[in-house]
């Protein structure tokens, strides 16, 4: 079975928006044993697009799209995909209702131009989207199929994982079995040194290092005749990896070190407080992106401001003035402070110079203070995430303190609780 | 002039790394008056990448390929070229020097596989590469160009600057200008709706709507000889939707929303302070985000519990009790708080329902309330962000609240100071 993915869309021709939905759904059909040996991309054209879908399919079973499903006149992807099979486009009256239902639950009025949204080439399996406006198809003659999905990545993404994975699977023979090892504080090269052989020797399951912001992730990938064989077959090897890289794996299968830490602090029964300065919110922000944190986490305090940080978490003012706000001493007081006027189990603090300006020959962009204040554990970790000077360093600067802080409470947590 | 992006990996193909060198280099193009019709990724295979240069070719006079130029025996991306324009290979000495003294630098011993990097297309323009190993190139016989540069975008981008840009600039003889107008609490079709007549009688410049997360971006592009006289084209048409759109309008070429709020906080020399319970920290992410807030950002808290929020923000019991968290009464006080214990200008909070647990019949998931307090302006404002059933419709509820928020502070710096 081999597949061809087909964005489509004027601002992705244009650089406007990366393509993100090409990289998802090539992963997704990788995991799956689909094929894939082009990606292309080709603006709201019509000429253009009926070219490239001749093509994708000239060359591959099934073509999936994206983009171009929208209300407005420059969306054709599903006029061309009909043309294509030669058929009709009609209304489809159950899209046209969840159209409506939804511009009503919104509160928002319906223009006449997303009606267009209903209209689906006849004998289109339609997929329902619950999380937009634009209804997603699929229209085979048998021997070739159109997948068709809205292009915001927010509607193609879980609409791949609710239909078309379902819809693929019924084509395919084979099984893939894949388990993500994240890891922390090792790099992909390091983690490839330290693996070598063994990645080299093992062809089923296949181990391949991902590097990803400021962590690194394994993925052990089995191929069998079903899920059984093939997590028999991984088992062995995550033992392995875990007895070569235990200390910086943080979970198997899990989304980030945020997850990681929310579960570990509700299956201890334990709650974290953030004090955060470089950091901004970002702590914060991070531990309640996590469905039900208001179990484990229930203060933070943003002290941006030197005065802040003496008043509402009690640094002391000679603290401030003898090491300064960046330095052990604050993060571990504020750490201590957060800890007292939140109740607590841990607190954590972030202190550091996030840049663009602010750095010194001494405290350049980039050093940061880790402060955690428990019962059991009371220490300051001091990072020093300088070196890349890019238009993003202090977004880097700020996110890899944020999980440095993560780290250290889950370090926190596994060693003393 | 036309040209297409090629982008040669597997490990694109296979969605192990996003594209964002297609973006960069599509963005880059259109801003030289380049334009570019198809994006294509193919892997590293011989046979398929010629049948894809071939295939640019017939349908560009330029293609601009990344990939494939590195060490190792799959990649093909010169020997393909070289083929196509039916000329040798031969050994450039000052990128072998080059590639010499990489090595000798970062004291990492030179494989011999490495000098497969020094190879070039014979007649070709070398590109150093003052970023890593692999040199870029353009090779033409005066009717087709082909560019050559490495895949990795810390090495392809900065080449491009240097080198492409130069390069293209001598063979165009358009320039193309845009202005970004960004826009909130209005959508796309919305925009269409009410830009439809003006937008289709419009054709140098072009006005084109853009859906972003909660917002929207009209993008307004003319073409002319030179840069005043596309931006004498674009001053009336800029006037026009200004009238129209006015009130959705938060900035022109900038960011987005935390920019335009930092920006007129700094302006008006202002403060602003947040109080934060659904938005769990990224209200004060988002400002602090900003190089400079710390003069316009002194702090923030976020009270995910109500005990905090009584506490240390000052909500009275009886508020909580009476009305909820999750109420008009609960912002204000909120708003107020924080602002009280700041000393800030403008206090903002945000308190609702982000799912996926926590609603109820009367306040669904999507429930949210900013409170603003200032001296001129005391309001609440409710929003309805349900609707979007989906994996990460809590990010999306929270996301919206801080947009919406950031809009209430924007308003009130605007209207009342």
């Amino acid at each position: 079975m081999r597949a061809e993915i087909l964005c489509v869309g004027t601002e992705l021709l244009l650089g406007d928006i990366v393509n993100t939905n090409a990289a998802y759904i090539a992963k997704e059909l990788a995991a799956i044993g689909v094929d894939v040996y082009y990606q292309t991309v080709v603006g709201d054209n019509n000429e253009r697009l009926e070219e490239s879908l001749n093509l994708a399919f000239s060359r591959a079973d099934i073509v999936i799209m994206t983009g171009g499903l929208g209300p407005t006149y420059d969306d054709l992807t599903k006029e061309t995909v009909a043309k294509y099979f030669n058929v009709p486009m009609e209304v489809d009256q159950a899209s046209l209702d969840s159209i409506r239902g939804f511009f009503k639950k919104i509160g928002a009025e319906m223009t006449k131009n997303n009606e267009k949204q209903a209209l689906m080439p006849k004998g289109a399996t339609v997929f329902h989207n619950n999380w937009g406006t634009a209804p997603g198809l699929a229209l085979t003659d048998g021997k070739l199929t159109a997948i068709l999905l809205p292009g915001p990545p927010g509607e193609m993404k879980p609409m791949f994982a609710a239909y078309v994975i379902d819809y693929l699977s019924k084509m395919s023979n084979k099984v893939l079995v894949s388990k993500n090892i994240r890891l922390f504080g090792i790099g992909e090269s390091k983690i490839e040194d330290m693996l070598h052989d063994y990645m080299k020797s093992s062809s089923n399951p296949t181990i391949a290092p991902y590097a990803k912001i400021g962590e690194a992730m394994l993925r052990v990938t089995a191929s069998g005749k079903d899920k059984e064989e093939c997590e028999k077959l991984i088992a062995p090897v995550i033992k392995k990896i875990n007895e070569i890289l235990g200390d910086y794996i943080y979970g198997i299968d899990i989304p980030n070190l945020q997850y990681a830490v929310v579960e570990e602090l509700k299956e201890k029964g334990l709650k974290v407080a953030t004090a955060e300065s470089c950091t901004g919110g970002m702590l914060s922000e991070f531990i309640t992106s996590m469905p039900g944190s208001s179990t484990v986490f229930d203060c933070g305090v943003c002290s941006y401001a030197n005065n802040v940080k003496s008043k509402l978490l009690g640094v002391r003012d000679s603290t401030l003035e003898k090491y300064g706000a960046v330095s052990e001493q604050t993060a571990a007081e504020m750490a201590a402070g957060i800890r007292a006027i939140s109740g607590a189990d841990i607190g954590v603090s972030t202190t550091g110079i996030a840049g663009p300006d602010g750095g010194t020959p001494e405290k350049p962009v980039g050093t940061v203070y880790i402060g955690i204040d428990s019962e059991n554990d009371r220490r300051v970790i001091k990072l020093n995430l300088s070196g890349r000077r890019s238009d993003n360093e202090r977004y880097m600067v700020r996110y890899r303190s944020a999980q440095n802080a993560l780290f250290a409470v889950l370090e926190t947590i596994r060693k003393h609780y």
